[in-house]
């Protein structure tokens, strides 16, 4: 096991009805907010509740709509520009990852007088607005995690960066706001998650048994109730069992005492930028791809996840065997999800831009933790992933 | 799954040599420090790399020794004495539980007028100074936790007072410091951490599918690591999985969204505050007899304990020979830890104080969740327990 430092801070306030007292929790920290969305008409209802729980709080809210999946430089200078002109305080986010990572960026966007966009090359964080988060679409764990994802349409890159000032100050979770979820997004928001547990439990780090197993029960849960919600899309308790896995897979508890790996999140970030892929099913078509090109590298590790995560039998004749057996059964269960696991389902049709993406996932060094992989190895998983 | 709150905002700092920098942690809240332990022999080395640290930093420390298990109110107010006529901002505990809680509770009790006993009884705690924690002795949780017990020697009571403000700002857990710990502090503590997850998860509270893989995750793993320290006590990545175990035992995450049990701590902590026994070892004696008196009222349960955390096969014919096997093979873990599980190892060899120990424990209502116990209840399973 490595030294780590851990702490995440933000608050969960989980449950049914739970968004009723967002005013409660804004006033905490401020008298004006801006409420950012995607604006969808569905959303309506409830954003007439957060507007009257802020009202019942004397808040004075403002607007940022309009926030697209793989969200954009563009709306964080708006944000930004809102902030600033209406000297707003807190930032509210209602939504899912795009919304809160939006969030984010304009929090710390509006503490510097430079362009936020240095923040994702090499500048970093010292500073930033308070968020708080009401969670619709539980996948990137952004609610309570460290991390802000944003794409740059200009550049044509997708980056993310880091840093413990940017958690959310609170995060409110109740299940029903996802019921009406459609399935893809449901199931790719289920990829995204278990993605987060995969990238740290699959490491080169030994002597990890505690986060190996809570890794383990995490993937087991998801699992089991994506299986129901196949079923039975507004069962209760399965969306909450979803949602807080969500939280738990990217808050940075499975990922202490270990080195990470990543490259199936670089690889899937390149395909969203290029063409605009949904996150989750980017990971669905890579993960299992990336599996069957490293698991060789760390034999041992894939065998556990094979025996523990799907119940494979341990083969005494051949302990690839074992490994390969669950990686099939990872394949088979998105599979089952109806999410994608080739390219060709993706929409890319050709591997012109194999090279270019490999490359700029590996712009700055190899990428992976449990095989170093160089922009030659991505272009050979991208094949595998045809 | 129930609405709840979950915030566990200590941060943590794991790993070999991280007590060194305590000096760069305290200085961050305050430039004086009350530093309180146990003040044994054993622990001389550590405390000169304390006080180096914090004068490195030009912090000016003052010392409160001689902390004991079951730790009693009078070192608090000696404690709050020492805080008011220094005007000292923050306390550092140096040690295992008893020493954090006795910081815990100086910490609020200097910030109020009357007699900080008043928070044990009824009174909330509005506020504290902050604290710090450098772990020795891995068992408690309280490093993280929002809770503190105190003897009352006065009154022959044992009582907890739990506030989200009296968690440590930061604990430095150096799995190394707990090599020199003896055996029987050693697995005392793992019986109390199991304890902390096992009063978790033995509730009625339904549909908890992700907590109860979690509090799996967790006993799996002590058993494991405490089997390993039982052959060689000064394994670092054993210590290490018991140490973080402990602290996720009971920052409150597995306890997320369930209803709670505690019977066997509320009967435990009168056996302590009556005879003075080591906090753990009233638990391995009472757990198991607890189980056997309650089984039946939740026989599901006990059932997916048997099978999840000892691998007892499913009994087809008779359920509950399968949750009776998981019970035994607890106790007979408590055994081979060189643990009692029994009242007369405890040292308790006439049953004339049962009757008062249970009315203690039941003073306020019946405890328990999975099963609602009185006085007689209680009477009966300390005489299972004998």
């Amino acid at each position: 096991m490595n030294n780590y430092r851990f702490q995440s801070t933000t608050e969960i306030i989980f449950g049914k009805g739970t968004e009723k007292d967002v005013g409660i929790e804004v006033a905490k920290y401020a008298k004006k907010a801006l409420v950012v969305s995607y604006g969808q008409p569905f959303e309506q209802e409830l954003m007439t509740v957060i507007r009257d729980s802020l009202d019942g709080q004397g808040i004075e809210s403002f607007k940022l709509n309009g926030i697209k999946p793989n969200p954009e430089e563009k709306k964080v200078y708006e944000g930004i520009g809102v902030v600033r002109e209406n000297e707003i305080p807190f930032i509210l986010a209602v939504g899912g990852g795009s919304v809160i990572d939006t969030a984010k960026a304009i929090g710390f966007g509006a503490k510097y007088d430079g362009n936020f966009w240095d923040f994702f090359t090499d500048k970093p964080i010292k500073e930033t607005l308070p968020t708080g988060v009401v969670l619709t679409f539980p996948a990137t764990g952004s609610e309570a995690s460290n991390g802000c994802v944003i794409s740059n349409k200009e550049l044509g890159v997708k980056r993310a960066v880091g840093s413990p000032l940017i958690r959310p100050k609170f995060a409110i979770l109740n299940p029903e706001l996802t019921y009406t979820l459609p399935a893809f997004q449901t199931f790719c928001g289920i990829v995204d998650m278990m993605s987060h547990v995969m990238e740290r439990y699959f490491s080169n780090t030994t002597k990890t048994d505690l986060t190996d197993r809570l890794c383990e029960a995490i993937l087991k849960s998801v699992i089991r109730n994506a299986l129901i919600l196949l079923e039975k899309p507004q069962d209760y308790d399965a969306r909450a069992e979803i949602m807080w896995a969500s939280t738990l897979a990217h808050n940075g508890l499975v990922g202490t005492g270990r080195s990470q790996d990543w490259a199936s999140h670089m690889i899937g970030h390149e395909l969203s930028a290029m063409y605009d892929s949904t996150h989750g099913a980017t990971l669905s078509v890579i993960t299992p791809a990336w599996a069957k090109y490293v698991y060789n590298a760390n034999l041992s590790r894939f065998v556990q996840f094979a025996m523990r995560v799907f119940d494979v039998e341990y083969d005494i004749d051949c302990e690839e065997r074992t490994a390969l057996e669950g990686i099939r059964r990872l394949e088979q269960f998105f599979k089952r999800l109806n999410v994608p696991t080739t390219l060709k389902e993706l929409g890319v049709e050709s591997d012109e831009k194999y090279l270019d993406m490999a490359e700029k996932a590996c712009r700055h060094k190899p990428i992976g933790d449990i095989k170093k992989l160089d922009a030659e190895d991505v272009c050979k998983i991208l094949k595998l992933a045809e």
